[in-house]
C-alpha cells in the first residue's frame, strides 16, 4: 500500500519548527509495512493544501494528513478535505463531550470556537484525543484511505499508539509487532554487513537506525496471530544476538542511561559518579530516568585540579606527574567517589573534549573511563576524535554512554562475583 | 519569490532522520524575505524525484534541492536534474582537486567513485565544499532558479553560509542581516501580543521562535547598503528593549549557557553548582561551552540527603526540619557550594521534578533555586507543573535555565556591588 504524509501548518513551512510528526509517522508506517512514496508540507492554506492532497489521493492508496484540525480560522485541514471529496461536517456527540470535560479539567475556559473542534467528516471513524480536544478521524473514499491527526505531537503519538496503529493494522488483516534491539560501541556499517544477508527480509523486517556512537536494530513483524509473529521476531533476535550479542545493551529498553538504571536497581547497587570532561552528563542522564533516586547517590564534577584534591581527594602527587587526563587520575577519581559516598560503583572520566587543549602527547578526543567496584578497578583509553571540526558534543556524548556502558557491566559482573579485566595502560 | 525545497533521501522518507534541512532552510530563506509554498522529501528514487522537481519547477521561481549529491549509485539528484533540463554533466578541476586533498587531510583512500562527485551540470555556478567531496550548484533555467545542495547538515549549513546566501542575496540584489534577541520567562503569545503592532512589518522581519521556556526573535532587513540594514534592524531592536528589556538575556548569544559562561569570564568570576533536581543539568550545559573552564570550578549532583549532609555539609537539623526540597536546604546549597570551591557564585536547586515524590504540600514542579554571592543569597519558588503527563525533563530543564538566567544577572550585580533583594520565601 502506498502512502503520503501530508503535514499542514505555517510553522512548519517557514522553518520555526522541526518535522518531527513527518519522522514519526514515515517511521511508525514504515515498520507497519506501508511503503511511503513522499512527504509534503503545505502552510495554513486551503488552496494549496487541496492541490497537494487531490494530488496525492490520486497517486497513493493512503494520505495521512497531520495538523491544522485545532479551534482557530487557521485551522482549516478537515473543512478542506471535506469539501475536496464533497462531504459534510457534522456535530459529533462524544467529542462534544470530551472538550467540556477537557476544559473542566484544566481548569480554563472554553473559548466559542473550541466547539468547531466536535465537528467531524460524516462516515468517518473517529479517533477521540486524551490528550487535546482535536479528534483524529479516517474515511474510505473509492477505494482509497484518508487519514485526518491532530499536529500537536503529545496529540498524535499517544492516538498513534491507541488507535490509530489499530486501525492501519486492520487495513492490512495483520498483527503487527516490534522489538527494538539497542547496540553500543559498532559502527552502523559493520552492523549492516553482519547482518547482510537478512537485512533484505521483509517480514520480519528489520531496519537499521544509528544515533550518535550507538544504533537500534528494530525487528518487525506481521502475521495474523501474536503468537506467529513473536515467533518470527524471536527467531531474528537471536541471530542478532549470537553475531552482535556483545554490543547488545539491551532489548526494548529506550536508552543507555535506562540500562543501566535498571540494571542497577534490579541488583540493588548504587551509582556515584566523577566527571571532568563529560561535566554533569552522566549524572544528568541518569537523573533524567524517573525512579534513578532508588540508584543514583551522586555526582561531582570537579573541572579544577583543585577541586579534584579537595572534593575528590585525588594526590596532588597524581596530578603533578601524571595530569589531569591520566589513567592514574581516573582510578582515583572512581575509587574515590565511591568511597566517599558509600557507593557500589564508582565512575568517572576525564579527557580533553576539544576544540584546544590538545597536544600531540595528549590529543583532543583523549578520555579515560575509570568503573570502580569494591574487587576492583578499571580503566579504559579512549580516542575519540576523528579530525572534524565541532566534535566537542560528540566526544562527551561517546564518553558517558561508554561509561555508562561499562558501568552497567560492571553491576552485572559484582552480581555474579566475576573480577574484570584490569585494562588500565 | 516562491520557492519550493525539495528534500532528497530514502533515510528521510521512511523515518530514519529527522529532516533537520527542511527546516533550517525554511528559516533561512524566510528570513531573506522568500516566500516557501511547499516542502517535499522524496526518496532516492530517480523517477520520483523528477516528477517532484518537474512539478515544483512548473509552480515556483526557486526551487531548491538537498541530499543525493554523493558518491554511491543511490546518490542520483544530479544525474536527474540534468536530464530533467536536458542538460550535460562535466567534469569541474577545482572541485576534483578538492576531493584529493580532502581525502588526503582524513587520511583515508579515496575510492573510486568518489571521483563522481567531480562532475557537475553544464552552465551552473559551483558551491566548493570545506567540509565534504560533494559541491553544490546554483543555475538558471528559463528565468527560473534551481540550487542543488549536500544532504549533510555539516556540509549545508557551512556552504549556505559561506556561498549560498550571498547567491541568494543576490537574486534579490539586496543585503540581508540578522539580529537574534533572546529571552527568558516570558510566553510567546505574550511576546507576540506586546509586538503586535510592529510584527506585520516586512522589512525588517520580525520572527518569533519559541522553545522550551524561552522565545528567540529574530530581526532581518534587507536593503542595498549594509549601514541602511543596521538602522532597520537596531531600531527594532530598541523597541524590543524598551518594551521586553526585563526579559532579555543577550543579543546574538545562542543560548542560556553561553550567555551565562560568557558575562562570568568577562568579569572574571568563578561558578559553583549544586544540583538535586536538575541532576547535572546545569553542570553539563556550562561545560558543553568551549572555554568554560575559565569559569567553572565544580558541580556537585546530591541527590540523597546523606549525600547532602557529607558532601555539601547541609545540617541535618535543617534536613529534617523543613526537608530537602526547602528554602532552607537551597539557601545552604547555593552557599556551601560557594564556599567550598571558593567560588564567587553558588548555584542550587532542589525540587520534585516528578511524576512521582510530590504531595499537596509539596507538589510535582515545586523547585527551590538558591543563587549565593559573598553579599547575599536568594531563593526563588518556583512552581513548573501544568498537569500535564512527561514534564519532568521540562520541570528540570526551566529550573536549569531559571538558575543560569539569575546566576548571569548575579554576576552583573556583583561586579556592579548591588545587593539583591531576597526574595526567599
Amino acid at each position: 500500500m502506498n502512502v503520503e504524509i501530508i503535514t499542514v501548518g505555517t510553522e512548519l513551512l517557514v522553518g520555526n519548527i522541526l518535522n518531527t510528526n513527518a519522522k514519526y509517522l514515515a517511521e511508525e508506517l514504515t515498520n507497519l509495512g506501508f511503503n511511503i512514496s513522499k512527504h509534503t508540507t503545505v502552510g495554513d492554506n486551503s488552496a494549496n493544501l487541496e492541490i497537494a492532497f487531490k494530488y496525492a489521493l490520486s497517486k497513493n492508496d493512503l494520505v495521512i494528513l497531520t495538523g491544522g484540525l485545532g479551534p482557530t480560522k487557521d485551522d482549516l485541514t478537515k473543512e478542506t478535505i471535506a469539501h475536496s471529496l464533497s462531504k459534510n461536517l457534522i456535530e459529533d456527540e462524544k467529542a462534544k463531550e470530551k472538550t467540556i470535560s477537557y476544559f473542566k479539567s484544566t481548569k480554563n475556559e472554553i473559548a466559542k470556537n473550541n466547539f468547531k473542534q466536535s465537528l467531524v467528516i460524516e462516515d468517518s471513524t473517529i479517533f477521540y484525543n486524551d490528550n487535546g480536544t482535536a479528534p483524529g478521524m479516517a474515511l474510505k473514499h473509492n477505494n482509497k484511505h484518508i487519514l485526518l491527526l491532530p499536529g500537536p505531537p503529545n496529540e498524535l503519538m499517544p492516538m498513534f499508539e491507541k488507535d490509530v496503529k489499530i486501525y492501519l493494522s486492520k487495513l492490512k488483516d495483520q498483527i503487527i509487532i516490534s522489538k527494538d534491539v539497542y547496540l553500543f560501541g559498532i559502527e552502523e556499517s559493520k552492523a549492516d554487513q553482519t547482518l547482510s544477508d537478512i537485512l533484505p527480509n521483509t517480514n520480519p523486517y528489520i531496519g537499521i537506525y544509528a544515533k550518535t556512537g550507538e544504533i537500534k536494530i528494530r525487528v518487525t513483524a506481521h502475521a495474523p496471530q501474536n503468537s506467529t509473529c513473536e515467533t518470527l521476531i524471536n527467531n531474528v533476535v537471536d541471530i542478532i544476538k549470537t553475531r552482535l550479542g556483545e554490543f547488545i545493551y539491551g532489548i526494548d529498553i529506550k536508552n543507555m542511561q535506562n540500562a543501566l538504571v535498571k540494571t542497577a536497581i534490579k541488583s540493588n547497587q548504587k551509582i556515584a559518579v566523577a566527571e571532568s570532561c563529560t561535566g554533569g552528563l552522566i549524572a544528568s542522564q541518569i537523573v533524567s530516568i524517573s525512579g534513578s533516586s532508588d540508584c543514583f547517590n551522586c555526582g561531582i564534577v570537579c573541572y579544577s585540579n583543585e577541586m579534584k584534591e579537595q572534593i575528590l581527594g585525588i594526590k596532588e602527587t597524581t596530578l603533578s606527574e601524571f595530569g589531569a587526563v591520566s589513567p592514574q587520575v581516573a582510578k582515583q577519581m572512581a575509587q574515590n567517589v565511591r568511597k566517599i559516598s558509600k557507593s557500589d560503583i564508582g565512575i568517572s572520566t576525564t579527557g580533553i573534549a576539544g576544540p584546544t587543549g590538545g597536544d600531540s602527547n595528549k590529543p583532543v578526543g583523549l578520555v579515560y573511563v575509570g568503573i570502580s567496584t569494591s574487587n576492583h578497578t578499571s580503566v579504559y583509553k579512549l580516542l575519540l576524535s576523528k579530525g572534524q571540526p565541532n566534535e566537542r558534543q560528540k566526544i562527551r556524548h561517546i564518553s558517558a554512554l561508554f561509561a555508562m556502558n561499562e558501568a552497567r557491566k560492571a553491576i552485572l559482573n559484582n552480581e555474579k562475583g566475576v573480577k574484570t579485566n584490569d585494562t588500565s595502560n
